[in-house]
Protein backbone atom coordinates (compact mmCIF):
# COMPACT_ATOMS: atom_id res chain seq x y z
CA UNK A 1 0.00 0.00 0.00
CA UNK A 2 3.01 2.37 0.20
CA UNK A 3 2.87 2.21 -3.71
CA UNK A 4 1.06 5.45 -4.63
CA UNK A 5 0.14 3.40 -7.97
CA UNK A 6 -0.71 0.25 -6.41
CA UNK A 7 -4.59 1.30 -5.93
CA UNK A 8 -4.95 2.20 -9.91
CA UNK A 9 -5.28 5.77 -9.53
CA UNK A 10 -3.85 7.43 -12.52
CA UNK A 11 -2.03 10.92 -11.50
CA UNK A 12 -0.61 11.70 -15.41
CA UNK A 13 2.75 11.70 -13.84
CA UNK A 14 5.59 10.06 -16.30
CA UNK A 15 5.56 6.21 -16.35
CA UNK A 16 8.16 3.36 -16.30
CA UNK A 17 8.53 2.65 -20.18
CA UNK A 18 5.38 -0.25 -21.07
CA UNK A 19 4.22 -1.56 -24.21
CA UNK A 20 1.06 -2.16 -25.55
CA UNK A 21 1.92 -5.27 -26.78
CA UNK A 22 5.13 -7.49 -26.86
CA UNK A 23 7.85 -6.39 -28.82
CA UNK A 24 8.62 -10.02 -30.01
CA UNK A 25 6.06 -10.17 -31.51
CA UNK A 26 6.98 -7.63 -34.14
CA UNK A 27 10.75 -8.78 -34.52
CA UNK A 28 9.40 -12.26 -35.41
CA UNK A 29 7.51 -11.08 -38.77
CA UNK A 30 9.60 -11.14 -42.17
CA UNK A 31 10.19 -7.25 -42.49
CA UNK A 32 12.07 -7.78 -45.18
CA UNK A 33 9.51 -9.76 -47.51
CA UNK A 34 7.91 -6.63 -47.38
CA UNK A 35 9.91 -5.67 -50.09
CA UNK A 36 9.25 -1.37 -49.66
CA UNK A 37 11.16 0.64 -51.52
CA UNK A 38 12.52 1.55 -47.96
CA UNK A 39 14.73 -1.51 -47.22
CA UNK A 40 14.16 -2.95 -43.60
CA UNK A 41 15.73 -5.38 -41.82
CA UNK A 42 14.82 -8.36 -40.10
CA UNK A 43 13.71 -6.32 -36.36
CA UNK A 44 11.46 -3.53 -38.42
CA UNK A 45 14.14 -0.71 -38.55
CA UNK A 46 15.15 1.48 -41.73
CA UNK A 47 17.69 4.31 -41.01
CA UNK A 48 16.31 6.29 -38.53
CA UNK A 49 12.84 4.93 -38.51
CA UNK A 50 11.93 1.69 -36.44
CA UNK A 51 8.69 0.19 -35.74
CA UNK A 52 7.35 -0.99 -32.43
CA UNK A 53 4.12 -1.47 -30.46
CA UNK A 54 2.98 1.86 -28.55
CA UNK A 55 4.63 2.88 -25.85
CA UNK A 56 3.33 4.58 -22.44
CA UNK A 57 5.81 7.29 -22.87
CA UNK A 58 4.29 8.14 -26.34
CA UNK A 59 2.10 10.94 -25.22
CA UNK A 60 4.84 13.02 -24.22
CA UNK A 61 6.80 12.29 -27.60
CA UNK A 62 3.47 13.79 -29.32
CA UNK A 63 1.33 10.64 -30.26
CA UNK A 64 -1.59 12.94 -29.98
CA UNK A 65 -0.38 15.12 -32.62
CA UNK A 66 0.72 12.81 -34.87
CA UNK A 67 -3.18 11.26 -35.00
CA UNK A 68 -4.71 14.73 -35.58
CA UNK A 69 -3.68 14.03 -39.14
CA UNK A 70 -6.32 11.83 -39.21
CA UNK A 71 -9.21 13.14 -37.46
CA UNK A 72 -10.42 15.64 -34.17
CA UNK A 73 -8.53 14.32 -31.31
CA UNK A 74 -10.13 16.38 -28.52
CA UNK A 75 -8.03 17.78 -25.81
CA UNK A 76 -6.24 14.47 -24.39
CA UNK A 77 -4.58 15.16 -21.19
CA UNK A 78 -1.35 13.00 -20.17
CA UNK A 79 -3.62 11.21 -17.60
CA UNK A 80 -6.25 10.41 -20.20
CA UNK A 81 -3.75 9.33 -22.07
CA UNK A 82 -2.62 7.06 -19.73
CA UNK A 83 -5.94 5.68 -18.32
CA UNK A 84 -6.72 4.50 -22.23
CA UNK A 85 -3.49 2.87 -22.18
CA UNK A 86 -3.88 1.00 -19.67
CA UNK A 87 -7.36 -0.12 -20.00
CA UNK A 88 -6.59 -1.59 -23.45
CA UNK A 89 -3.56 -3.56 -22.10
CA UNK A 90 -5.83 -4.97 -19.78
CA UNK A 91 -7.54 -6.62 -22.70
CA UNK A 92 -5.75 -9.56 -23.46
CA UNK A 93 -4.51 -9.85 -26.85
CA UNK A 94 -6.62 -7.55 -28.32
CA UNK A 95 -5.03 -4.31 -29.31
CA UNK A 96 -1.96 -4.07 -31.32
CA UNK A 97 -1.50 -0.16 -31.77
CA UNK A 98 2.02 -0.13 -34.26
CA UNK A 99 4.22 3.10 -34.34
CA UNK A 100 7.08 3.99 -36.33
CA UNK A 101 9.40 6.35 -34.64
CA UNK A 102 11.98 8.79 -35.87
CA UNK A 103 15.26 8.01 -33.72
CA UNK A 104 16.26 11.60 -35.48
CA UNK A 105 13.69 13.40 -33.86
CA UNK A 106 13.95 11.75 -30.15
CA UNK A 107 11.84 9.00 -31.02
CA UNK A 108 9.38 10.61 -31.97
CA UNK A 109 5.84 9.05 -33.55
CA UNK A 110 5.46 9.31 -37.10
CA UNK A 111 3.23 7.22 -38.23
CA UNK A 112 0.52 4.51 -36.41
CA UNK A 113 -1.88 1.88 -37.42
CA UNK A 114 -3.96 -0.24 -34.94
CA UNK A 115 -4.99 -3.91 -35.46
CA UNK A 116 -7.96 -5.29 -33.22
CA UNK A 117 -8.23 -8.65 -32.24
CA UNK A 118 -12.12 -9.41 -32.46
CA UNK A 119 -12.52 -12.72 -30.25
CA UNK A 120 -15.37 -15.31 -32.32
CA UNK A 121 -17.27 -18.26 -31.59
CA UNK A 122 -18.45 -18.86 -35.07
CA UNK A 123 -16.20 -21.16 -37.56
CA UNK A 124 -14.36 -22.80 -34.66
CA UNK A 125 -14.07 -19.53 -31.87
CA UNK A 126 -11.79 -17.92 -35.08
CA UNK A 127 -10.87 -14.37 -34.61
CA UNK A 128 -11.36 -11.74 -36.87
CA UNK A 129 -9.21 -8.35 -37.60
CA UNK A 130 -9.90 -4.53 -37.48
CA UNK A 131 -7.88 -2.22 -39.01
CA UNK A 132 -8.36 1.46 -37.48
CA UNK A 133 -6.80 4.95 -37.05
CA UNK A 134 -3.95 4.37 -40.06
CA UNK A 135 -1.73 8.04 -39.82
CA UNK A 136 1.35 9.47 -41.32
CA UNK A 137 2.70 12.62 -40.68
CA UNK A 138 2.47 14.82 -43.23
CA UNK A 139 6.42 15.56 -43.19
CA UNK A 140 6.95 11.64 -43.81
CA UNK A 141 4.40 10.57 -46.31
CA UNK A 142 5.35 9.07 -49.52
CA UNK A 143 8.21 6.86 -47.96
CA UNK A 144 6.02 3.53 -47.67
CA UNK A 145 5.08 4.17 -44.23
CA UNK A 146 1.68 3.79 -44.60
CA UNK A 147 2.20 1.01 -46.65
CA UNK A 148 4.87 -0.88 -44.05
CA UNK A 149 2.48 -0.35 -41.18
CA UNK A 150 -0.57 -1.89 -43.53
CA UNK A 151 1.56 -4.74 -44.64
CA UNK A 152 3.14 -5.40 -41.20
CA UNK A 153 -0.71 -5.10 -39.28
CA UNK A 154 -1.53 -8.09 -41.93
CA UNK A 155 1.43 -10.01 -40.97
CA UNK A 156 0.80 -9.74 -37.69
CA UNK A 157 -2.41 -10.47 -37.88
CA UNK A 158 -1.73 -14.08 -39.66
CA UNK A 159 0.88 -14.71 -37.40
CA UNK A 160 -1.94 -14.18 -34.45
CA UNK A 161 -4.09 -16.47 -36.23
CA UNK A 162 -6.47 -14.47 -37.73
CA UNK A 163 -8.71 -15.60 -40.53
CA UNK A 164 -10.06 -12.22 -41.93
CA UNK A 165 -9.04 -8.66 -41.82
CA UNK A 166 -11.41 -5.64 -42.67
CA UNK A 167 -11.36 -2.18 -42.67
CA UNK A 168 -13.65 1.15 -43.85
CA UNK A 169 -12.09 3.81 -45.27
CA UNK A 170 -12.74 6.72 -48.26
CA UNK A 171 -13.66 5.58 -51.71
CA UNK A 172 -10.29 7.72 -52.60
CA UNK A 173 -8.45 5.28 -50.45
CA UNK A 174 -9.69 1.76 -52.05
CA UNK A 175 -6.71 1.61 -54.21
CA UNK A 176 -4.48 2.41 -51.91
CA UNK A 177 -5.65 -0.64 -49.88
CA UNK A 178 -6.50 -2.85 -52.82
CA UNK A 179 -2.20 -2.91 -52.79
CA UNK A 180 -2.23 -5.16 -50.29
CA UNK A 181 -4.73 -7.59 -51.69
CA UNK A 182 -7.92 -5.89 -49.66
CA UNK A 183 -11.09 -6.30 -51.62
CA UNK A 184 -14.17 -4.16 -51.82
CA UNK A 185 -17.03 -6.01 -50.27
CA UNK A 186 -20.22 -6.03 -48.60
CA UNK A 187 -22.51 -2.43 -47.67
CA UNK A 188 -20.63 -0.58 -44.50
CA UNK A 189 -23.29 1.21 -42.41
CA UNK A 190 -23.31 3.69 -39.69
CA UNK A 191 -25.55 5.16 -36.82
CA UNK A 192 -23.94 8.44 -34.88
CA UNK A 193 -25.42 9.77 -31.98
CA UNK A 194 -26.46 13.01 -32.56
CA UNK A 195 -25.52 14.29 -29.08
CA UNK A 196 -21.74 12.96 -29.27
CA UNK B 1 -3.77 -25.74 -5.41
CA UNK B 2 -6.79 -28.24 -4.16
CA UNK B 3 -9.14 -26.40 -6.82
CA UNK B 4 -8.65 -27.85 -9.99
CA UNK B 5 -9.64 -24.85 -11.98
CA UNK B 6 -7.27 -22.55 -10.08
CA UNK B 7 -4.85 -23.20 -12.85
CA UNK B 8 -7.22 -21.67 -15.80
CA UNK B 9 -7.25 -25.06 -17.01
CA UNK B 10 -10.83 -25.53 -18.70
CA UNK B 11 -12.10 -29.20 -18.47
CA UNK B 12 -15.34 -28.75 -20.08
CA UNK B 13 -17.20 -29.63 -17.46
CA UNK B 14 -20.64 -28.08 -16.42
CA UNK B 15 -19.72 -24.83 -14.36
CA UNK B 16 -21.80 -22.48 -12.48
CA UNK B 17 -23.47 -19.80 -14.16
CA UNK B 18 -21.87 -16.75 -15.31
CA UNK B 19 -22.80 -13.62 -17.31
CA UNK B 20 -20.53 -12.10 -20.03
CA UNK B 21 -21.70 -9.30 -18.90
CA UNK B 22 -23.79 -7.83 -15.76
CA UNK B 23 -27.37 -8.05 -16.66
CA UNK B 24 -28.32 -5.07 -14.95
CA UNK B 25 -27.12 -2.97 -17.73
CA UNK B 26 -29.81 -4.38 -19.68
CA UNK B 27 -32.79 -3.68 -17.14
CA UNK B 28 -32.07 -0.49 -17.20
CA UNK B 29 -32.55 0.01 -20.85
CA UNK B 30 -35.78 1.32 -22.06
CA UNK B 31 -37.14 -1.48 -24.02
CA UNK B 32 -40.76 -0.42 -23.88
CA UNK B 33 -39.74 2.64 -25.61
CA UNK B 34 -38.58 0.08 -28.62
CA UNK B 35 -41.95 0.15 -29.48
CA UNK B 36 -42.32 -3.51 -30.97
CA UNK B 37 -44.97 -5.07 -32.41
CA UNK B 38 -43.97 -7.51 -29.53
CA UNK B 39 -44.42 -5.72 -26.43
CA UNK B 40 -41.05 -5.89 -24.29
CA UNK B 41 -41.28 -5.35 -20.31
CA UNK B 42 -38.97 -2.86 -18.70
CA UNK B 43 -36.89 -5.71 -18.06
CA UNK B 44 -36.42 -7.16 -20.66
CA UNK B 45 -39.04 -9.99 -21.24
CA UNK B 46 -42.13 -10.35 -23.83
CA UNK B 47 -44.22 -13.27 -23.07
CA UNK B 48 -42.08 -16.58 -22.97
CA UNK B 49 -39.09 -14.57 -24.06
CA UNK B 50 -36.57 -13.21 -22.63
CA UNK B 51 -33.81 -10.48 -23.33
CA UNK B 52 -29.79 -11.29 -21.28
CA UNK B 53 -26.26 -11.61 -21.38
CA UNK B 54 -24.43 -15.00 -22.62
CA UNK B 55 -24.24 -17.27 -20.06
CA UNK B 56 -21.55 -19.50 -19.27
CA UNK B 57 -24.41 -22.30 -19.07
CA UNK B 58 -25.81 -21.61 -23.11
CA UNK B 59 -23.52 -24.59 -24.99
CA UNK B 60 -25.71 -26.77 -23.28
CA UNK B 61 -28.77 -24.85 -24.34
CA UNK B 62 -28.01 -24.61 -28.17
CA UNK B 63 -26.50 -21.51 -28.98
CA UNK B 64 -23.91 -22.93 -31.25
CA UNK B 65 -26.67 -24.35 -32.91
CA UNK B 66 -28.08 -20.68 -33.13
CA UNK B 67 -25.03 -19.68 -34.54
CA UNK B 68 -25.05 -21.94 -37.57
CA UNK B 69 -28.49 -19.90 -39.12
CA UNK B 70 -25.39 -17.49 -39.65
CA UNK B 71 -22.75 -19.50 -40.84
CA UNK B 72 -20.66 -22.38 -40.15
CA UNK B 73 -19.70 -23.09 -36.92
CA UNK B 74 -17.25 -25.43 -37.15
CA UNK B 75 -16.67 -28.16 -34.10
CA UNK B 76 -16.66 -26.27 -31.00
CA UNK B 77 -16.86 -28.23 -28.19
CA UNK B 78 -17.66 -27.44 -24.75
CA UNK B 79 -14.76 -26.69 -23.49
CA UNK B 80 -13.65 -24.60 -26.58
CA UNK B 81 -16.90 -22.35 -25.96
CA UNK B 82 -16.25 -22.30 -22.36
CA UNK B 83 -12.44 -21.18 -23.27
CA UNK B 84 -13.90 -18.83 -25.35
CA UNK B 85 -16.43 -17.46 -22.94
CA UNK B 86 -13.90 -16.78 -20.62
CA UNK B 87 -11.50 -15.16 -22.25
CA UNK B 88 -14.00 -12.26 -23.72
CA UNK B 89 -15.30 -11.81 -20.11
CA UNK B 90 -11.45 -11.24 -19.18
CA UNK B 91 -11.76 -8.30 -21.65
CA UNK B 92 -13.14 -5.35 -19.58
CA UNK B 93 -16.49 -3.96 -20.87
CA UNK B 94 -15.64 -5.10 -24.46
CA UNK B 95 -17.68 -8.25 -25.36
CA UNK B 96 -21.72 -7.59 -25.25
CA UNK B 97 -23.35 -10.63 -26.31
CA UNK B 98 -27.10 -10.22 -26.00
CA UNK B 99 -29.50 -13.15 -26.26
CA UNK B 100 -33.24 -13.88 -26.43
CA UNK B 101 -34.13 -17.31 -24.69
CA UNK B 102 -37.33 -18.98 -24.80
CA UNK B 103 -38.49 -19.90 -21.37
CA UNK B 104 -41.12 -22.64 -23.11
CA UNK B 105 -38.34 -24.07 -24.46
CA UNK B 106 -35.89 -24.80 -21.95
CA UNK B 107 -33.90 -21.44 -21.78
CA UNK B 108 -32.91 -22.28 -24.99
CA UNK B 109 -30.98 -19.18 -27.14
CA UNK B 110 -33.29 -18.43 -30.01
CA UNK B 111 -32.10 -15.33 -31.23
CA UNK B 112 -28.44 -13.19 -30.56
CA UNK B 113 -26.45 -10.07 -31.76
CA UNK B 114 -23.18 -9.08 -30.37
CA UNK B 115 -22.01 -5.45 -30.09
CA UNK B 116 -18.17 -4.83 -29.13
CA UNK B 117 -16.90 -1.77 -27.47
CA UNK B 118 -13.46 -0.50 -29.46
CA UNK B 119 -11.41 1.62 -27.18
CA UNK B 120 -9.69 4.87 -28.89
CA UNK B 121 -7.27 7.40 -28.42
CA UNK B 122 -8.80 9.85 -31.26
CA UNK B 123 -12.09 12.21 -30.05
CA UNK B 124 -11.34 12.65 -26.39
CA UNK B 125 -10.41 8.80 -26.29
CA UNK B 126 -13.63 8.16 -27.71
CA UNK B 127 -15.54 4.54 -28.01
CA UNK B 128 -16.66 3.10 -31.31
CA UNK B 129 -19.10 0.12 -31.49
CA UNK B 130 -19.15 -2.65 -33.79
CA UNK B 131 -22.13 -5.35 -34.67
CA UNK B 132 -21.54 -8.27 -35.32
CA UNK B 133 -23.37 -12.25 -35.76
CA UNK B 134 -26.95 -11.31 -35.94
CA UNK B 135 -29.03 -14.56 -35.70
CA UNK B 136 -32.45 -15.45 -35.38
CA UNK B 137 -33.74 -19.16 -34.85
CA UNK B 138 -35.80 -19.53 -38.40
CA UNK B 139 -38.92 -20.42 -36.12
CA UNK B 140 -38.78 -17.51 -34.59
CA UNK B 141 -38.52 -15.01 -37.15
CA UNK B 142 -41.07 -12.23 -37.99
CA UNK B 143 -41.89 -11.25 -34.73
CA UNK B 144 -38.96 -8.62 -34.03
CA UNK B 145 -36.37 -10.33 -31.94
CA UNK B 146 -34.10 -9.31 -34.56
CA UNK B 147 -35.42 -5.87 -35.12
CA UNK B 148 -35.02 -6.29 -30.73
CA UNK B 149 -32.11 -7.35 -30.57
CA UNK B 150 -30.08 -4.97 -32.93
CA UNK B 151 -32.29 -1.56 -30.99
CA UNK B 152 -31.50 -3.05 -27.63
CA UNK B 153 -27.60 -2.93 -28.76
CA UNK B 154 -27.35 0.54 -30.22
CA UNK B 155 -29.52 1.89 -26.72
CA UNK B 156 -26.68 -0.30 -24.84
CA UNK B 157 -24.54 1.29 -26.84
CA UNK B 158 -25.59 5.07 -26.21
CA UNK B 159 -25.57 4.08 -22.45
CA UNK B 160 -21.83 3.10 -22.68
CA UNK B 161 -21.26 6.42 -24.00
CA UNK B 162 -19.94 5.38 -27.26
CA UNK B 163 -20.22 7.57 -29.93
CA UNK B 164 -21.08 5.84 -33.13
CA UNK B 165 -21.85 2.37 -34.15
CA UNK B 166 -20.76 0.71 -37.53
CA UNK B 167 -21.31 -3.02 -38.69
CA UNK B 168 -20.94 -4.33 -41.80
CA UNK B 169 -23.57 -6.50 -44.28
CA UNK B 170 -24.51 -7.84 -47.18
CA UNK B 171 -26.41 -5.09 -49.74
CA UNK B 172 -29.82 -7.40 -49.03
CA UNK B 173 -29.75 -6.68 -45.59
CA UNK B 174 -28.99 -2.72 -45.81
CA UNK B 175 -33.27 -1.36 -45.38
CA UNK B 176 -33.33 -4.47 -42.55
CA UNK B 177 -30.99 -1.93 -40.66
CA UNK B 178 -32.23 1.32 -42.24
CA UNK B 179 -34.86 0.72 -39.85
CA UNK B 180 -32.47 1.64 -37.16
CA UNK B 181 -31.74 5.02 -38.58
CA UNK B 182 -27.90 3.15 -39.65
CA UNK B 183 -27.16 4.79 -42.99
CA UNK B 184 -24.74 3.47 -45.91
CA UNK B 185 -21.38 5.08 -45.45
CA UNK B 186 -17.59 4.60 -46.71
CA UNK B 187 -16.45 1.46 -48.30
CA UNK B 188 -16.10 -1.87 -46.86
CA UNK B 189 -12.84 -3.46 -47.42
CA UNK B 190 -11.44 -7.74 -46.67
CA UNK B 191 -8.67 -9.34 -46.75
CA UNK B 192 -9.10 -13.04 -46.71
CA UNK B 193 -5.95 -15.61 -45.56
CA UNK B 194 -6.37 -18.45 -48.44
CA UNK B 195 -5.12 -20.98 -45.66
CA UNK B 196 -7.61 -20.25 -43.10
C1 LIG C 1 -2.99 7.50 -46.33
C2 LIG C 1 -1.62 7.61 -45.66
C3 LIG C 1 -1.63 6.76 -44.40
C4 LIG C 1 -0.56 7.07 -46.65
O1 LIG C 1 0.70 7.12 -46.01
P1 LIG C 1 2.07 7.21 -46.84
O2 LIG C 1 3.16 6.72 -45.93
O3 LIG C 1 2.26 8.54 -47.46
O4 LIG C 1 1.81 6.16 -48.01
P2 LIG C 1 2.89 5.28 -48.73
O5 LIG C 1 4.12 6.08 -48.96
O6 LIG C 1 3.06 4.00 -47.98
O7 LIG C 1 2.11 5.00 -50.08
C5 LIG C 1 2.15 3.73 -50.65
C6 LIG C 1 1.38 3.77 -51.93
O8 LIG C 1 0.01 4.19 -51.72
C7 LIG C 1 -0.27 5.31 -52.53
N1 LIG C 1 -1.16 6.24 -51.79
C8 LIG C 1 -0.86 7.00 -50.71
N2 LIG C 1 -1.93 7.72 -50.34
C9 LIG C 1 -2.95 7.38 -51.18
C10 LIG C 1 -4.29 7.81 -51.33
N3 LIG C 1 -4.84 8.74 -50.53
N4 LIG C 1 -5.04 7.23 -52.32
C11 LIG C 1 -4.49 6.30 -53.18
N5 LIG C 1 -3.21 5.89 -53.10
C12 LIG C 1 -2.44 6.44 -52.12
C13 LIG C 1 1.07 5.94 -52.84
O9 LIG C 1 0.99 6.70 -54.02
C14 LIG C 1 1.95 4.73 -52.94
O10 LIG C 1 1.75 4.11 -54.20
P3 LIG C 1 2.98 3.46 -55.05
O11 LIG C 1 3.54 2.37 -54.15
O12 LIG C 1 2.28 2.93 -56.26
O13 LIG C 1 3.90 4.59 -55.29
C15 LIG C 1 -1.28 9.09 -45.32
O14 LIG C 1 -1.42 9.86 -46.48
C16 LIG C 1 -2.13 9.72 -44.23
O15 LIG C 1 -1.81 9.61 -43.05
N6 LIG C 1 -3.25 10.44 -44.58
C17 LIG C 1 -4.11 11.10 -43.62
C18 LIG C 1 -4.87 10.10 -42.75
C19 LIG C 1 -5.66 9.09 -43.55
O16 LIG C 1 -6.33 9.41 -44.52
N7 LIG C 1 -5.56 7.80 -43.13
C20 LIG C 1 -6.21 6.68 -43.81
C21 LIG C 1 -7.57 6.50 -43.25
S1 LIG C 1 -8.42 5.16 -44.04
C1 LIG D 1 -31.97 -11.09 -40.53
C2 LIG D 1 -32.61 -11.67 -39.31
C3 LIG D 1 -31.70 -11.47 -38.12
C4 LIG D 1 -33.96 -10.95 -39.07
O1 LIG D 1 -34.55 -11.47 -37.89
P1 LIG D 1 -36.16 -11.41 -37.61
O2 LIG D 1 -36.32 -11.53 -36.15
O3 LIG D 1 -36.87 -12.34 -38.48
O4 LIG D 1 -36.47 -9.92 -38.11
P2 LIG D 1 -37.62 -9.00 -37.54
O5 LIG D 1 -38.85 -9.79 -37.28
O6 LIG D 1 -37.08 -8.23 -36.37
O7 LIG D 1 -37.80 -8.03 -38.76
C5 LIG D 1 -37.97 -6.67 -38.60
C6 LIG D 1 -38.14 -6.04 -39.93
O8 LIG D 1 -37.02 -6.29 -40.81
C7 LIG D 1 -37.48 -6.89 -42.01
N1 LIG D 1 -36.50 -7.87 -42.47
C8 LIG D 1 -36.21 -9.08 -41.90
N2 LIG D 1 -35.25 -9.72 -42.62
C9 LIG D 1 -34.95 -8.90 -43.66
C10 LIG D 1 -34.05 -9.00 -44.77
N3 LIG D 1 -33.29 -10.09 -44.97
N4 LIG D 1 -34.00 -7.93 -45.62
C11 LIG D 1 -34.76 -6.84 -45.44
N5 LIG D 1 -35.64 -6.70 -44.42
C12 LIG D 1 -35.73 -7.72 -43.55
C13 LIG D 1 -38.79 -7.52 -41.64
O9 LIG D 1 -39.60 -7.65 -42.80
C14 LIG D 1 -39.37 -6.54 -40.67
O10 LIG D 1 -39.87 -5.41 -41.35
P3 LIG D 1 -41.23 -4.65 -40.85
O11 LIG D 1 -40.96 -4.17 -39.45
O12 LIG D 1 -41.35 -3.54 -41.86
O13 LIG D 1 -42.31 -5.69 -40.93
C15 LIG D 1 -32.92 -13.20 -39.50
O14 LIG D 1 -33.63 -13.37 -40.70
C16 LIG D 1 -31.69 -14.10 -39.58
O15 LIG D 1 -31.19 -14.57 -38.56
N6 LIG D 1 -31.19 -14.38 -40.81
C17 LIG D 1 -30.00 -15.26 -40.99
C18 LIG D 1 -28.72 -14.64 -40.46
C19 LIG D 1 -28.46 -13.25 -41.03
O16 LIG D 1 -28.58 -13.00 -42.21
N7 LIG D 1 -28.04 -12.31 -40.14
C20 LIG D 1 -27.78 -10.93 -40.48
C21 LIG D 1 -26.37 -10.79 -40.88
S1 LIG D 1 -26.02 -9.09 -41.31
Amino acid sequence: ASNPHANGECSGEPVDEEFLFDPQLLFDLDWAGLKSRTPVTACGTMGDLRLRPLSSLDFDRGYMSLLRELTETGDVSRADFQRRFASMRACPATYFVLVAEDASQDNRPVATATLIREQKFIRDCCCRGHIEDVAVLESHRGRELGKLLVAGLLALARRLGIYKVSLDCHEAMVPFYEKFGLKKCNSFMIARFADR
